[in-house]
């Protein structure tokens, strides 16, 4: 199918942009040593998380139970749970995880330790576990380094339990003191586990923006593993951010000028439903317009996007289409039911986004 | 199923307040003379759009086509579909539809309606047309009278075109004014659409909000149909706005603390893919939780919500669950792939939200 064949609002992947996206971070995080654990949120699509596998990566990184239980049963066997599973009938889809891959998860708590260390023992397996820290997200995570050694220290002592090591998240603006502060965090939090003879063999941070400024410039101490997601398609907030270009946004939303009521305005049939309604301080408007760099998607309802500023030269007609790149691609990810990759103008992938929606 | 047994998060619906709400707004518009057409956006559930046909609404508000197929392909035979159907393969997909039941659609352009009137002589049928007006929503729809006359002339000419009215929408914040604005602007567009022997059977307007400020209070000339969609369910923003308590609200997502990393924080396991990303203005935070009035639930990552303000005679510990009423109901609808009804602490229906994601 040709591209221009697609019935809008629809979403599409630049396959060439794609590719190009997961290879570049792929080599940037083996430059300096590190391994790249993909998260799979930004795609919720298996085909793309093996396509990183493929380019290097050690693993990929989920947030929810269901969201594991796709990837794993379309084939993938070492991810990470970036998530405190909490209640039995949580732990009990865990262990069944378990059985069927290297899974390895999080805790902030003795309680959700402890829970997971009952449940190891009573199937007999032996649970990975990394101590989440907050390094200044204000999330989940244990607040200081004397309470990430009392918890490793408490998980390295439980049966059914083995402690991996370290993690952290911080999403947002550049932050460019996170790296060092996380850094920190990481040093005190190792060494006093080194003299009790716990070894952290994780040490896990970030995110795209996290590895574009951690890494060579500004080593974190003890980091050995990245997480990043959204590279792999990028979007407006990422450019805005300075760590991707327009040129390397694989994302975008398809959509077609359904009324044109004043000279200045035009409404496409992508709203919120198809773009996410995510406005942030940091970019303009609800998505860039490819064909219209400077009109503005000035508001959404949920199947109406409002482009306003609109010059007489360039604008469109009912009926034409337009190429939108998203504020903010996991969002929209999460509201699609299909992501079509294309390439020279052809639909080259038709990809089920099959964990789309997967909050248990 | 009991309803503590429901894994979190997920998106309940308490069915006393649902057929209570259903039943209120059908009152209030019946009492005056207006036709109730609810807009199923905000449920996307057939089972619920049965329950207001019951309860004696004439028909639903659809804003897609694949919402309307969702619809009709459920047994239901009168469909509103509020939007500009634009091109060849939508027009196909529309006159299928007209086949299969009563359906009506808008037009804000001779683009639109030439398209319409295309395809309808082509199929052999005649397709019913109301004219969007643009009362001040700055949205689709003509944006004058004179402009509405125009087009209803044309389309009352058009073969393939059967002219129906005329409708209008403007969504937001509580806006008596609007009423008055938009009985003005259909006032002027009825009065000279009958000295040309064109007659308005349907003027369509509102919304939830508009509903209650009409009627009985300030009457817009000419409406005789209203199209009210969050009342069946309500949220934080319609508690807000004063036309609904707290106590109103059917919408609720359960939630599980999964993580208590400071004293005064806890850490749902609902985050922007269970409650929707929608700050208001108008409301405190991203929902309400029932069991903590005082907290706030401070921000939202994918699978994260943040509950601050937490005071230590309240703090919940970590397992214990909430109820959330979300800020806007619409969107919450479309990420979530089931709806559970519950009574008296029992799960007594689960619906699928057939119509999610449904943009085409």
């Amino acid at each position: 199918m040709r591209t221009v064949n697609l019935e809008t609002p629809c979403l599409v992947v630049d396959l060439d942009i794609l590719e190009r996206n997961i290879h570049r971070m792929q080599r940037h995080l083996s430059t300096h040593g590190i391994a790249c654990r993909p998260h799979v949120k930004t795609h919720k699509i298996p085909a793309i998380a093996h396509h990183q596998l493929n380019a290097g990566a050690t693993g990929i990184t989920c947030q929810k139970l269901s969201e594991a239980e796709v990837m794993i049963n379309a084939g993938i066997r070492d991810v990470l749970l970036a998530y405190n599973v909490v209640g039995d009938a949580k732990l009990r889809r865990l262990i069944r995880l378990a059985r069927q891959a290297r899974i390895t998860v999080v805790a902030d708590s003795r309680t959700t330790a402890d829970g997971l260390a009952r449940a190891s023992c009573e199937a007999g397996i032996l649970q990975r576990v990394l101590v989440e820290c907050d390094t200044g997200a204000q999330r989940a995570g244990v607040q200081t380094p004397d309470e990430a050694v009392a918890l490793a220290t408490h998980i390295a002592s439980s049966k059914g339990l083995e402690f991996d090591g370290l993690m952290t998240f911080k999403g947002g603006a550049p932050d460019l003191d996170h790296v060092r502060v996380s850094g920190k965090f990481f040093e005190a939090t190792v060494n006093v586990l080194r003299e009790r003879g716990i070894e952290a063999r994780t040490v896990s941070a970030g995110g795209t923006v996290y590895a574009a400024h951690a890494w060579p410039d500004n080593p974190p101490h003890a980091v050995n593993e990245c997480r990043p997601g959204v590279y792999v398609y990028n979007d407006c907030v990422k450019v805005s951010f300075g760590v991707a270009a327009l040129e390397d946004c694989a994302m975008r939303v398809l959509a077609t000028v359904v009324s044109r009521p004043t000279a200045t305005r035009a409404i496409v049939d992508a709203g919120s439903k198809a773009l996410a309604n995510d406005g942030f301080q940091w970019v303009d408007g609800f998505g860039h317009v490819i064909e219209l760099p400077d009109a503005r998607i000035d508001r959404l309802s949920e199947e109406h996007g409002v482009i306003e500023r609109l010059e007489s030269r360039s604008a469109p007609a009912i009926g034409d289409r337009v190429t939108i790149i998203p504020n903010y691609c996991n969002t929209v990810t999460n509201i699609h039911d299909v992501a079509f990759g294309i390439r020279g103008g052809y639909v080259e992938a038709v990809w089920p986004v099959a964990a789309r929606g997967k909050i248990l």
